[in-house]
């Protein structure tokens, strides 16, 4: 089962909300409802937000009442915009939305515009699940029999169309026999490494074990972790990582232990126009850190602060792994996706 | 009022398992109920459970049903390792079911033990308020005005008979004017930053802004720290200190970032027999990982770790703030303290 699919009745998608303890899917009619998805984050992972804002723009040329292309483009336009204000973080939103607008800006006859739209979107989703795969296959190069591996967050099969970047990684190295055993941070607020890569590695039947986030350095103290793999919302040019909250001290308390520590993305997480100091990073609301499961944990009237990512330097990393190989210090990605889109 | 209090009736302790929702307050008849009461950590902190066995004692003396003098003692024998089994890693528990025993092993007569053991107790309580009241003064001299201050867990009144340790060198602070803001990592598995230290910052009218454990890398990216203070569950004698698991990593990321890094702490907190690799560190039961406030959220069947304290190592700190002042590298605790019990 894959975390989106296209469908004739609109996008399916798995609530990712409702994990692990219930799968439900959401079968989004409207573009409106998908980017509310996005921003309730029933659908999260920046590889698999961009193809849902590519199906989300399709979704919406499909619906569009639009009698002229004119107003169909228009439409487009400001579903564009809508999925746009989603989420600033994730590079693979706004790169999924530039893609689309070079088909519909061009377009010359509505109909073929929507079935190339449909068709492009459809594309982009299987090209993250080929993606994913070869970072797997990529990656796994790195991964040693008997490697503690150490985990952030959720770059799994959810945070994708399917197999996952970091998971992809980790994937691929049980499938080709390495021994391993995964170390699984709860990730706070949203939980999403004990709630969703916790079930993608139970389903999976690879050996993990789940810890708090603030265990980190004591497992990396006592020796049981051999490399980290984390994924990635947006990779500057040069190389510095935007992830998950929490990135930045894993990267630190690696260097700190001499354990390498590698980010791995598709090339739509790879951002060649904004530098590090200007990328913005999102500020969710403060619930999310004074509320667990929708009970209240700290008292009332507390101020909080709620970034949902941080940058981790280039320095700090000992290789980022694409879909085109590992990529190694010094960073210029736009040489390494010279061929690209 | 105090976290713990010897009554006519009983031991009387904040359940701090209900806070900050509920104030409760637990009345321990025996010392039973005070040895389950620590290990459910409905009473918590080094210090305070110190302070809440050497009560025990005198509560099992008070109960004891032993008509001779070698009855008592070998029931009071009984109820000291009770509490030693209750938690491994706090220096204090063992260091006042030492001073304790000290009392009842040369006592000669049992109605002078009893009462001898009850003010030997009550008195460690007033030296723990006394030792928190110039730790707070020692430290606060190391704060500046406008310094942003990370703090971990609960090192405070909860934590200790009152005003508290790492809290209270940020009350003296407060308290003589200086303008501060406070970090409170919300510690995770318990919680105790969110829901401890931020009732009592509140209480107090210190400002501070909560933020998850795995926020800490990023707010000093940004500028917003300049000190990290921190409690201590145990100090080893050359400054190896024992504390929340959390400690080490927050330690690491300081270095990292040039940020002072101060553990504070009262005398019972130092241990002059152990090393650091003979300290055993708790290890507590999976579904405080598994379940927040009782609400399952990772996958059933899950492996998880749970150790309860980390190891920060000497080099790490800038500092070991006591009630005798500040203790600077290299570290020989033995000689700060050598006029001490």
């Amino acid at each position: 089962m894959r975390t989106i699919e296209w469908k004739h009745d609109g996008v399916h998608i798995i609530d990712q909300t409702k994990l692990p303890g219930k799968l439900v899917i959401i079968k989004c009619k409207d573009y409106e409802r998908l980017a509310r998805a996005i921003e309730r984050m029933e659908i999260r992972g920046a590889p698999v937000i961009g193809v849902a804002a590519a199906m989300g723009i399709a979704l919406a040329a499909k619906n569009s009442r639009g009698r002229t292309l004119v107003e169909i483009k228009k439409y487009l336009s400001k579903a564009s915009e809508h999925f746009k204000a989603t989420r600033p973080t994730a590079r693979n939103l706004f790169w999924a939305l530039e893609r689309m607008k070079k088909l519909w800006v061009g377009a010359l006859d509505p109909s073929d515009l929507v079935n190339d739209l449909i068709k492009e979107a459809v594309e982009m989703a299987e090209e993250d699940v080929r993606s994913c795969k070869a970072i797997g296959k990529n990656g796994a190069m790195l991964i040693s029999d008997g490697d503690g591996i150490l985990t952030y967050c959720n770059a799994g099969g959810l945070a994708c169309v399917d197999y996952g970047t970091a998971l992809g990684v980790i994937r691929s190295a049980f499938e080709s026999g390495k021994k391993i055993l995964v170390y699984v941070p709860e990730t706070r607020p949203l939980l999403q490494g004990a709630r969703l890569t916790a079930f993608e590695l139970k389903s999976d039947g690879i050996p993990f074990k789940l810890i708090t986030d603030n265990m980190v350095g004591y497992i990396m103290q006592n020796g049981l972790v051999d490399k980290v793999v984390v994924g990635a919302d947006r990779i500057t040019r040069r190389g510095d990582v935007f992830n998950k909250i929490g990135t930045y001290g894993i990267a630190l308390m690696a260097k700190a232990h001499g354990i390498p520590f590698y980010a791995a993305a598709p090339y739509s997480s790879v951002d060649l126009s904004l530098t590090a100091e200007e990328v913005i990073i999102e500020k969710r609301k403060p619930e999310e850190i004074t509320h667990i499961t929708n009970v209240r944990i700290a008292p009332e009237g507390v101020e909080v602060l709620n970034p949902a990512f941080d940058r981790t330097p280039r320095e700090l990393l000992s290789g980022i792994i694409t879909e085109r190989g590992v990529a190694y210090p010094p960073y210029d990605l736009s040489i390494f996706f010279r061929k690209s889109h």
